[in-house]
């Protein structure tokens, strides 16, 4: 039997047909256009599926069950999607939706969860029964793994991770909290950091970055390249991470925490000097109980893997 | 059948015999003595084991098992406190040692987590799978519930809630980082910022509390009395306490938070302002997922009951 995995982004909806060994064997993209109503997004995931199906030469009859991974607050237990901003989502409840179509049962969870249990059942975090996965991106998101599945306590509204506090009144979050992690060790806080080095140090590479076009990666490079404003943002924005990472340490103690989003691909870059902070910071420093730090390794396809997985672990 | 629980402090042994519905049937304290070798404590943590066994007229053949509450990093898996501090205790197979005197199984874990596992059994957090507890006290203490069991991560290392950020690069704490919640929430934060308050209102009713003799209680007094820097300082308190907090909500989305140690007795005057900061700066404010947050109810007997039933939880 199969099962399909379902990553809704704010984007583009990504769907894959995945086996009982957690391999994606046939897949289909659509973009999301999620300006349009739930009930036309829903109906564009399932022709997705039935799309991703037929290139298999499979039909739903081969398949046990539909798994979602949906941005935002997602109610497992109801299969709601609750909050979902970037989707304009509120209260829609995609499972049942969905499951009207294809009369098997559809599970959902939030994105950054089925990412974290796609990386332990197929991924970078195969072996390890606890772990936490932290996607730095347009956010800070979280997915945390108890015991080799996914906790996300009461109404599913938990690992929230990116909204605990670097700085108390600090920076302004999109949560309407101040101070949030997500507000300093996103990839938008990363570009915001660098514009802001750039006005105060003209004179560096940084202020030939523009505001509507900057991306991580432009920060990276430029700092790669040896300029010592852009090198000291980058070393300010891994102790950020590193900062977070250790709250995570002293509170979980996970075996491995893994990093995702585009920004993992620069690799050792920050996870060496990620690693030394965590060291040194964390409860017991070098004798503490100092996890695993890794780079995620199935980029967008833990979603997938970890949304199709989701009826055999709850 | 019985089990012994044993709450290991700095300053007192508690030891209680405990039934299997988990009441106190009987009880010995005796002075820990801290600056003496660990031999002679674990002597004198059996010997009030024995007392409190012959006040029940029982015999260790009447029991299962003996449970550790102790400070510091506990390491379950070992029955080694790998560091406790106020014991001087460094790698202390403290299980073992004691084990060798009774011939029955010892289990040891950290005292917050026995606490938090006290108060699910038998306290204010019967009925509840996933709850944190907290206590404030010298410091700032947590044990994790999921599922009904005690979490504590890899090498029971975790749960050290205390020690998350409030502010990045802030007040020293006593665990070597800078700004963690424990250095603004913990009894002593609020004795050095009513001392602070007062240097710099000398006309204020704090200024008339010494540092020696200065408590936790001494501030809510004089607050209570009307003075208006003293009510500053609670008020900032509570918004500290209640700041992580709403870190425990986001990442965890426990169904209760409890409340320990003296400062929980002031009971609704902290606890109305503590649920109003939580529900209106948690992710989703009022539509989020706002635990109970309550008093914890067995005061010091929940760390006996907690330790006591450690070996039918593990």
């Amino acid at each position: 039997m199969y099962r399909i995995g379902i990553d809704l982004g704010g984007t583009n909806i990504a769907v894959g047909v995945v086996d009982t060994r957690y391999r994606i064997i046939s897949r289909c993209s659509v973009p999301t256009l999620a300006h349009r109503s739930a009930d036309e997004v829903i109906a564009d995931m399932g022709s997705a599926a039935e799309t991703a199906l037929q290139q298999a030469g499979l039909s739903i009859a081969d398949c046990d069950s539909i798994g979602i991974g949906a941005p935002g607050t997602c109610d497992s237990a109801r299969g709601v999607v609750v909050r979902a901003y970037n989707l304009n989502w509120f209260d829609v409840p995609v499972c049942r939706l969905l499951g009207k179509r294809f009369g098997i049962p559809v599970q959902l969870s939030n994105d950054a969860n089925c990412a974290a249990l796609g990386e332990t059942l197929a991924g970078a975090a195969a072996g390890y029964r606890n772990m936490v996965l932290i996607t730095l991106g347009t956010g800070v998101g979280g997915g945390i793994i108890i015991d080799g599945k996914i906790y996300a306590g009461m109404r599913s509204a938990g690992a929230e991770l990116g909204h605990t506090l670097l700085v108390l009144d600090g920076e302004p979050c999109t949560c309407g909290r101040q101070g949030c992690w997500e507000a300093y060790a996103s990839a938008t806080a990363l570009c915001r950091q660098a514009l802001a080095a750039a006005k105060k140090d003209p004179s560096s590479a940084l202020s030939r970055l523009r505001a509507q076009t900057i991306t991580a990666k432009d920060v990276f490079d430029v700092a790669d390249r040896g300029d010592s404003a852009a090198c000291a943002v980058v070393d300010r924005y891994c102790a950020y991470v590193a900062a977070g990472l250790t709250n995570l340490v002293n509170a979980l103690a996970p075996e491995l925490i893994l990093l995702g989003g585009g920004i993992c691909r620069q690799g050792e870059r920050i996870l060496a000097p990620i690693r030394e902070y965590v060291a040194t910071h964390c409860f017991g420093q070098r004798q503490g109980a100092i996890p695993v730090i890794a780079a995620a390794q199935l980029g967008n396809d833990a979603g997938i893997i970890g949304a199709a997985a989701l009826k055999a672990v709850f």
